[in-house]
This record gives structure tokens, sequence and C-alpha cells, in this order.
């Protein structure tokens, strides 16, 4: 947990502040003083006494006791400036700027942890190094620009990176955005993207606070740790968006499997958040807007009134949100008709609401009134700019006073970036957000309204065979299982197989070929992938056929053996997973054949996957109405396709030691789902 | 064609002038001042004399010839006026801002038609009315603010929405886009877009002059003048980029058939934008990226160097262009070690070039050279930004003079907005463009990147029995032709057919049983979705199933015979084409079954279609790869599916009646292509 001398100092020191505002030390030093820092506030610098007006002392020992430092010197000299602060200051908090640690060197890396071990053994809190600092309410320490609008309904931002934080406050700056608190992590040496999330789901408070987080990622340490405080958060009511940026290419190494080739790193990333209820953004400007979505009314659907002095805007805005499957409801009735004779001459008030050029904010007003009271409406987009003639300022002041009374959300899309400059800052000021163009806000916009939660609705698995599966597995070594001991697996897990036999000489065929109920299957044991090499045969009718599928197939390069199986009939499903370092498995499904290899068609969820969970995964697939069926064909048994993903879901709890389970392919009908190969690989 | 009056005239009549620059009539004399006319200027104003400075008359009656008049009185004055200007004033240039003509009601539509009757009776020109006007470095006569940057090598700016133009301009300042002319077409009385289309094209100059035009469009009244002057101006080297706001609902209506109900008017206008080489594009704030994009050098390849002094936007433009087909080649060599020796610890050059927070503008140079030298290197983003220590001059002003000098594109992506707006507008007035959003650019920059041009190569058909054809036409009614004559038809344009025998009793079948090869295909005629009334069976392999079947069938509601074919194996595939009002047809073709009815995997291409486009709507298909054949499965001889697209489209060419056609399936082999059904509607 982060100590509470970080967040909220009562005495900060600047090691390294100086009268040079164009360095670390000075301008946080500057920024803390222009802030109004509450508390005691002094430096360190060798060569002076006072600094911006502050008391300076020239070297470390001589300081008083102080809460929180600000580090701002070489990097050769923090360690020892730590430890005199540490040992003999009782400082707590540490935000250290100085680079040249693990992000350089080995040596680096080394100062970096008997840094850290310094302050872990007083309890302190390190944010840093290589960062640019902190800001909350209580200060602001970091020595960039601009300090954004605080507030504490603001949102509250982690950045992974110290320039994406600056650039991401400067792009909110335009468009109203406010902050609560603004936390870079730097080295993550001892506190992380992860640590900082625990702290905010720690201290939230339902009532007052932010409930609008925002994350810039390059790497997930522990997503265990940030999937369990993302998902406590978003279960109090926050809502959080993220930017996971650096798709990993660690997905294009050579995979024994397709699961193994479909599931990169990015489908650990999407799953995870997809399982925490983060909305994911892609880029600084989306991020942003989506924020300032996140930050107005919620809104009870997804029908949305436009509402125009100026048609294109409009007609590009319908079309963006209807493509991405919101609604601009068709307005009729008596209502809508005593709105519009209150409009000019060629006003439109179907919707989009357009009150034409010559608009004005009597009009306004009862527009946005006639809409609060539509039941067809749950939001409404208003977009005014200016060609230059006349003032909006009266309209910008319906707007902002509408925006408070209004139970529904009422987006401002103000795109006169240079017409109206001053009265967008005006209405900004207020504690407004301006959107500026309508497409951006329009994609952002589905992005939240399509955003779903996923229930917290996953039980513990209870397998009757659990000691069983638990035995089974202990006594078996790294690498691919035998595949009978697979099929003994799944059995326990409570799989339906199709009954294999496995031969390895013509006696036991002798045995077995007068029993068998046509027609069956043959299948090489031996290479890893049969079909390649011709190492199925299928649709064997008879005895005959059967002795010469057998011969045939022994010869193959590697065979040991042959499996015979009933031949199944119906539709051909996978169902996959697959693990990566820390993070829980994922699991995969679609439909077999050409739709898993060629169109790519797959549903992806992080165990443990509720029967939601594996029921969305098979709605959300492109092929999803081949298993309803189609044109008289047949479909598929859904719920036992999503309860049989459940099923491997809790065998992966159970057995986290699996690092690739393939069942390609299971064989659906309307009743039944028969698993018909199966290939599972361990890594203890 | 326009006027060369209203283009560059030597005197400007405002009619509506005033001192009030609040209303059109004041403001657009002030713009016509401010930004100097070169000719002569004067006003009507019933009351003044003298207005802004310029002489005024009271009634049109008095004024001396002028070449162009820019009306901004009441509609109901607006005939008088330029029947006077017309016809005696030698006036041959309109401008009219005013409202209340065909938007608003028949009356206004009226009136408006009588005006356009007046000017054209003279050989004039009108632009609007319901406009805002038009801009060019002759003139600035709109009412509207801001008046951009005006430049020979701005782009050239139609826009469909006056608001949206004031609102593309004003977006457009803050990067720094700049314009050579800009015209609203308002009602398009007499000039709409394909009229400035048509003018551009003609009036085009190779070496001097704008090369990049940008459309903002709500309908196209004449699609094929739309093509013709746009593809006439990008094979002369020019770009453009186009809004088509308003996806039409009308494709949403009931369609007799797949084809039908597959394409809707925006196929139209995707494939009417990918004929002639338009960029698509969906908002503002994108068009403008695009735009700038395109202002820009052009690039030999697809090989991006980002060069950055910042992680975090970096890594997302990397994911971004990496993830739509761009690449970021990884960089090494001894080249490229010894750039690394120049640049500060903990630098990388590996692509992206990451130069560090400290990184300085002489560093920004070598880097680069070392880009420009570099063969594998086609394109330069470069990202710099400030935290707002440091001032930033130096390294813009190294760009400003790399950009000038470098062969190669360089894109300046400055994301600081804030801390050093001043040096970015610096940079912007040095003619310079800057991209703000990295990741808005990326996307941008895909779009334009992965724009082809299809080649225009299509040749007349060259039919042997275009007689034939045409007088079997002729001879026909509207709507669905008899299958035999869709066949005759087929046949005439060169498809192979599965020889189909039409029977509508038991002695026709009687005389053919005997002969025909098993197995064989049984559809009943008469209904019209034969599949589901259970109308096909398939693979009747001996006689007495051939009779059950036929009796069978013959039961069916509506049933007036049977035809019996052979039966095909293959890949089932689809061709069809659909017709709208003035576009030529769009043919669409894919596999049959669910991937045309579940999975929408369809190509789209406006006829003519030559033979590398009908190859390229083949290999744009998901399902590709099964037609090249997967994983042991045979593929299809991908050549003659082209060959049969295009023989398609020049059906299409000599028999334009055809409103719909259906080919659905055509059954594939490696070898062969066959019809195995048809559905043909004419409607003359």
């Amino acid at each position: 947990m982060l100590h509470s001398k970080l967040i909220h100092p009562e005495s900060i020191v600047v090691v390294g502040g100086s009268d040079n505002i164009h360095s670390p030390g000075g301008r946080v030093l500057k920024n803390l003083i222009d802030h109004e820092f509450k508390g005691k506030l002094f430096a360190v610098n060798p060569k002076q006494e006072l600094v911006q007006g502050v008391k300076s002392y020239n070297i470390i020992n001589d300081i008083p006791e102080v809460d929180l430092a600000i580090i701002a010197i070489p990097a050769k000299y923090v360690l020892e400036t730590v430890k005199v602060l540490s040992q003999q200051k009782n400082t707590k908090g540490f935000i250290i700027f100085s680079a040249g640690f693990s992000e350089k060197d080995e040596a680096g890396a080394k100062l970096e942890s008997e840094i850290v071990k310094l302050i872990n053994e007083k309890g302190g809190s390190l944010l840093g190094p290589n960062n640019i600092g902190l800001i909350n309410k209580y200060y602001t320490g970091v020595f960039t620009t601009p300090i954004p609008q605080l507030d504490d309904h603001g949102v509250d931002f982690i950045s992974g990176s110290g320039a994406t934080a600056v650039f991401i406050i400067e792009a909110a700056q335009s468009m109203g955005l406010t902050f609560s608190s603004i936390y870079s992590v730097g080295n993550s040496a001892q506190i992380g993207v992860e640590e900082i999330l625990e702290y905010l789901d720690h201290s939230f408070e339902n009532e007052s606070g932010s409930k609008v987080k925002l994350l810039y990622i390059e790497s997930i340490k522990d997503p265990l740790k940030l999937l369990k405080h993302t998902a406590s958060l978003i279960r109090k009511g926050c809502k959080i968006a993220a930017i996971k940026a650096g798709s990993s290419e660690a997905g294009n190494r050579a995979a024994s499997s397709h699961t193994g080739a479909i599931a990169n790193s990015d489908v650990f990333v999407d799953t995870l958040f997809k399982k925490a209820g983060i909305i994911r953004c892609y880029g600084r400007n989306e991020l942003i807007t989506v924020a300032a979505i996140l930050q107005q009314k919620d809104s009870e659907g997804k029908n949305i009134a436009i509402i125009t002095h100026a048609g294109g805007p409009a007609v590009m805005l319908t079309d963006v949100l209807s493509r991405n499957g919101l609604k601009i409801p068709h307005l009729k009735g008596k209502e809508s008709e005593a709105l519009l004779s209150g409009l000019f001459e060629g006003s439109s008030v179907s919707n989009p609401i357009d009150f034409l050029a010559t608009g004005n904010a009597q009009q306004l007003s009862d527009i946005i009134d006639y809409c609060e009271n539509c039941p067809e409406i749950d939001a409404m987009a208003v977009i005014f700019g200016s060609p230059g003639l006349t003032a909006v300022d009266d309209v910008y002041e319906v707007l902002n006073a509408k925006i408070r009374t209004s139970q529904k959300p009422i987006y401002a899309i103000l795109p006169s970036v240079v017409n109206v400059k001053n009265e967008i800052r005006e209405f900004i000021k207020k504690g407004n957000i301006a959107f500026h163009d309508e497409v951006l806000f329009g994609n952002a916009l589905t992005k939240v309204y399509n955003h779903t939660l996923i229930g917290d609705e996953t039980k513990d698995p209870d397998f009757p065979f659990f000691e069983n599966i638990r035995k089974l597995v202990d006594a078996l070594p790294d690498g691919y299982m035998p595949t009978e001991t697979a099929i003994t697996l799944l059995e326990y897990a409570g799989l339906n197989f199709a009954t294999p036999y496995h031969i390895e000489n013509k006696e036991e065929l002798n045995k077995i070929s007068k029993s068998v109920t046509y027609p069956v299957v043959l299948k090489v044991e031996g290479p890893l992938h049969k079909s390649d090499v011709g190492g199925v045969i299928l649709n064997i009718s008879n005895e005959t056929v059967l002795y010469d599928s057998f011969n045939k197939l022994m010869k193959i390069e590697g065979a040991v053996g042959v499996i015979i199986q009933p031949m199944m009939k119906g539709m051909e499903l996978f169902i996959g997973a697959k693990k990566e370092t820390n993070y829980p498995h994922v699991i995969l499904c679609g439909l077999g054949g050409i739709f898993v290899e060629v169109l790519k068609d797959i549903s992806a969820a992080m165990i443990p996957v509720s029967e939601d969970e594996a029921f969305n995964m098979v709605t959300d697939l492109k092929a999803y109405p081949i298993l309803k069926g189609v044109r008289g064909q047949a479909g598929i048994n859904i719920r036992l396709f999503a309860e049989t993903i459940v099923k491997i879901s809790d065998l992966l709890t159970v057995v986290p030691e699996i690092a690739e389970i393939d069942l390609n392919p299971l064989m659906a009908t309307e009743k039944d789902l028969i698993a018909v190969d199966v290939r599972i690989r361990l890594e203890k």
C-alpha cells in the first residue's frame, strides 16, 4: 500500500531544488509554490540558502524531519540521500525524478534495488525513479507543465510514461477534462500501476471522489493484481478506460498447435480488460474523449437525440452512431409537432433535430426540454458552432444550465474552435466538457455505450473427481499427455468423448474389428500433425477397408499405433486454452476447419469463465447464426457448447499446470456435443 | 462550365452590403476589403451611399456593368435583382447567399428555377442559393470566418454544406493545412459538386496549382459526371479525399434476391469512389488529416521510421501502423551503430529511433540524415513535444529545414499543443503541417498508404453475339426472364452453364431418363425461392429416385415444371449485380452458402470491371485462402472466376436494362467454372 505521507505530506523537501526553472528540481519547486502547497517546503541545494524564496540546506544531513522527498539529482548521489532521509529524517514518501537506473543498465538496476531495499526497511513508498511525479489536491509534485485543472470529481490518471502523461494532460485541456490525481510510475521500482490501483481501490469513497480512472500502460507486471483492483473499483461504481500500448510480438513465435498460434499476448490483455470491465483505448485522443463521456451522467439506453444548427455534422454523427448500433429514433407525434411550431420555418424535428443556422438560445432550450421529457430519448448530443456572424454566448449558457438540470446526459459538440474560441473557453471554465469533432466523439460514444460488464457469477468448480484429477496430473511429467490420459482427464471433468480404442498391432485389431459399429475413423498415433501426414482416414464402412487403412497408417513415419473411433456426425467445433506467464488461462472457442484457420472467427475469455461469459463467447462468433441453424440446416445445442467451455475453465482452475489444451474437433449436433480429439501439454 | 467571371471577376457588387458585419451582406463586404480584392467593388444598399468605405447604390438599376454579383437580400427580392443584373448589367457570375428557395418549399423551388433560367439565358454561372460563397486567390466571396491561409499549392475544397465547410476550415487551421480555393454549392441550383469538379478538371495545370482536392458531399446527383472528372483529375496526378455523408436507408427495402439485399446505396458510393480513386473519409478530422498527408511528398513504399524523444507516442504509433499493414523495419548494421554512438546513453536506433527526453536538435538532424540515406526507409514520422522545461525552437527549425531538403516525406507530430503552442504556430507559419495525435495521424497514414488506384484498362466488350443478345433482350418484357432465355443470354456472354432440361410432365421425363448421366439434380420451376419450399433435390443417383423426386416436386404449390441438371461438384460461388438510379451497375461476388448469407463476405466493384479489378475482387474476399485451397483441399481456378466476373460486366454494358442478375451457385473446380442457376430481372 502507498504510504499516506506520499499522498498527503505535511512537509516536502526538494533535493536538487534550484532557481533554474528549466531544470526538474527548479520547476517542481515552482509548481509546488505556484499551486500553493499548504505544508512546510524546503530545498537541498549545495550552494544556496534560499531558492525561489524557500529555505535551502546545503547538505541533506542538515534538514529537519520531512514526510516527502522529491529527488532531482544525478543518479549516483541518490542512494546516499535516500539513506539519510529514510534512516535519519523519518521520510516515508519518495519521488525520484532522476534517470540512470534500471532503464539504463545492470549497474543502474542494482542501485535501484538497493534504494528500494532502504525504503522498504522503513515502510516507505517510492514513486519512480525516472518519472515526472505526482499531482493531487494536496500538492503538485511534478516537474512538467501544464498543471491541469484539478477537481475532486475529475479523473484519476496513472501513466506508465511521463511524456505521454504530459501529452494527455495537454490534449485534455482543450476539451475541459479535469483531473483528480495523476501518477507517473516511471520505472515502477516499488510502486507500479497495480499498486496505485490497489491504493485507489482501498481508499475509494463512494459518495465523494473521482469515479473515472484512466490508465496508460506499456507493460503489465502483475495481471492478477491489476484485474483484482480494477474489477473491484468497477464493482464499486467506477469506470476505467485504458491504453495498453505495445502489442507483443511474442504471439508470433512458432506455436505447436492452432490454439497456440492464435493466442498471443494481446489476447491476454483484451480478455483481462474484458473480465475487469475496462474500456480499451488505442490513442490519446480516444482515451480522453472516452473519459470525457464517462465523466458525464449515465444514459439509460442507446437512443440518442441529435440536436443541431448545422446539417453536415449531424449527418456524419448519425452515420457513425447508427453504423455502430446506437439508435437515432425517428420522433413524431403531437409533442414533436408542438415543438416544430416554435422553430423557424424549414426546421426539422424528426431527429436529427435541426433548428437551422438561425436557431437561437430559446429554441435550443425548448428542444432540450422536449427531449428531456421524451421517453424515446436517453441522451442528447447538441452540435452548435458559429460561421462567425453572431455571438453564441446565450446558446452556450443554455447548454451549461441544461447540462446541470437535465436527468439525461447532454453532450456538447462545439466545432467552431476558431470563431468562438473564447466562448468555448468560458463554457469549459464553468466545468463543462466540449467535444470538437462529431465523428471522433461518435466513435468514443459507441465504444462507451456498447461496453458491457460481465457479471461476477463464476462458481468454484465442484468436481466430483477432483482428487482423481490431481492424482493423475501429479504423476505425469511435463510435455504432451498420452491421449488416453488426456481423455480420462476430460471424462473426469465431465466431457463426453467418442470412445477410442488404441491399437498397436494386427492382433489387437483382430480383437476389435468384429465388434465396432461402422462407420469408424482411424487416426495415426505418433506424428503431431496427423492430418498433414495423411494420418486420418474417415468414414471406414467395412472390415476390408479397416485393415487396408490400418496398414497404410502404420507405414507413416513415426507411427506407433492407431486410434479407432466411431465416426461422429455433426458440426465441428473447437475449444482451446493457452497460458502466458503471470496471466490466468485464456479459453478460445469457435467452429473448426476453415472458420478457425481461414476466417479467424474466434472468441476468447479469461478463466474462470462463467456460464454467461461462455454463452457470450458463443454468441459473439461471426458464425453464430450457423450454430443456431441456417436455411434448413440443423443447428447445435448452444447451451451444451457453453457448458463445455465452463467445464474446461473449471478443469484449468483445478489443473493450472495445463500450458495448452486443444479440443479439436468436438462434434456437435442438436442433442450432443462429443469430443473427438484432444491434446494437452503440461508445464509444471 | 463555370463562367470565368465567377472565378476571376474584375468587378463585384454586393447586393445587400451594409455596415453591419454581423449580417452576411456586411461581412462578405468586409472580407473582400480585408483580403484586398483587386478589382472594382461596390454595394447596393437602399439607405446609404457609402458602406464600409465603398460606393453604394440605392437601387440595382443604377449600378454600372459588373462581372459578379454577391446577393444577400431576402429571397423574394432576388429574382428581380438577378433579372436586372443579367439582362442590363452584363453580369455573368452570381453568388446567392439568401435562403428560402428549393430547400424550403415548392414555391421556393419554383423561384429558384426561374432564377436559373434567367442566368442560363445569358450564359452566366450561379453558385447557390443558400450557400456561404466562394474563396479563391482572386477574391474572398464568403460571409463567414475564418478566412483560411490561401496558397496556390493548398487544397481545393468543395462542400455541399456551408457550415461544415466553416468547421473544416477551422479544424484545418491548427494543423496548418492551407487552401487554394473553397466552393460552397448550397442548393446546387445550377452548379453542383460535379460541375465544379468538371471546371477543376478542365482548368487543371500540371506544373502549378493545387494537386489535392477535398469533397464534402451529402448527395451525388450525377454519379457518372463525378466519376468522369475525379478519375480524370486523378489520372492527371491529383489526389482526392471525400466525405459522402448520409448512408441511405434505401438499401433496407425489401429485396427480391440476395444480391438485392446486399447492395445498398452505400455500396454504390464505395465502388464509385474506388473506381475513381477517391479516398473515402468519414469525419472532419480524418478528412483534413488525410489531406495534410496528401499535401506532403509521396512515399516510395510503406517502410516508416518513427523518430521520437518520448517512448509512449512512438509505441502507440507503431501499434497502429503495423496493425494496418505498414512496416516499421528493424534497423541495424554499421551505419545504425554509428548513429547510436552520437546519441545519449540509453537511446535506441532499432526503430522506433528513440533519442530520449534529453535529445537535441543536432541529434535529430543526424537521425533524419541517416534515415534519408537508409534504403530500408521510405518515410519518417518525427514525434517531438515538450514537458515544459526547455525550448524546442531549434528542434522545430531542424524539422522545417529537413522537410524542405529531404527526398522522403517527413511527418511532424507535435503533441505539446499547450506547452509549445507558440513554437508550433511558428512552425506552421513557415508552411508546414503539424499533426497532434499520433494515432489519428497513424490511422490516416495507413488509409493513404493502403489506398491503391485501379488501372484504367477496361476494354470495350467484344461480343461475337452482340446482335443476338440485343435482339433477344429487345423482345422481352420487364420482369424476371424465363430461365432458358437467361441461360441463352449467359451462353452468348461466354459462360458455361450446366445443361438443363426443362420437363413439364412424365412423358418428357421418360424421354430423357435413360440418357442422363447420374447423379443429377432436380429443381422445381415456378416458386421463386426454390430451396425454401424444398424445391431442390440433389444427388439423384438412379431412375427410381428420379421419378419419385419428380412426383414430389410437381406437388409443390406453384410448380409448373422441373429442371433436370447434371449434379455439379466443386465449390459454390456466386456473382450478382445490381443497379441504382443514375449509377452504373455494381457487381458483387463471393463464395455461396453461408459465406454470403451469414458471413457477408462479399466483394463489389462498379462496371466496367477490368480483369485486374475482377482479380482484386476475388483476392479481397476473406475466404480467398479457401479459393486457393487450404489443408489439402483443392482450390478453384481463380483466373476463371475473375474472367467470368468480367464477362458479366461486359454483358451489363451491352444490356444496361438488366436491373438485377443473380448467378447462384456457380460450381467451381480447379479446372471448370459452371453456372448452375441464374435469375435475371429486366427493367427497361
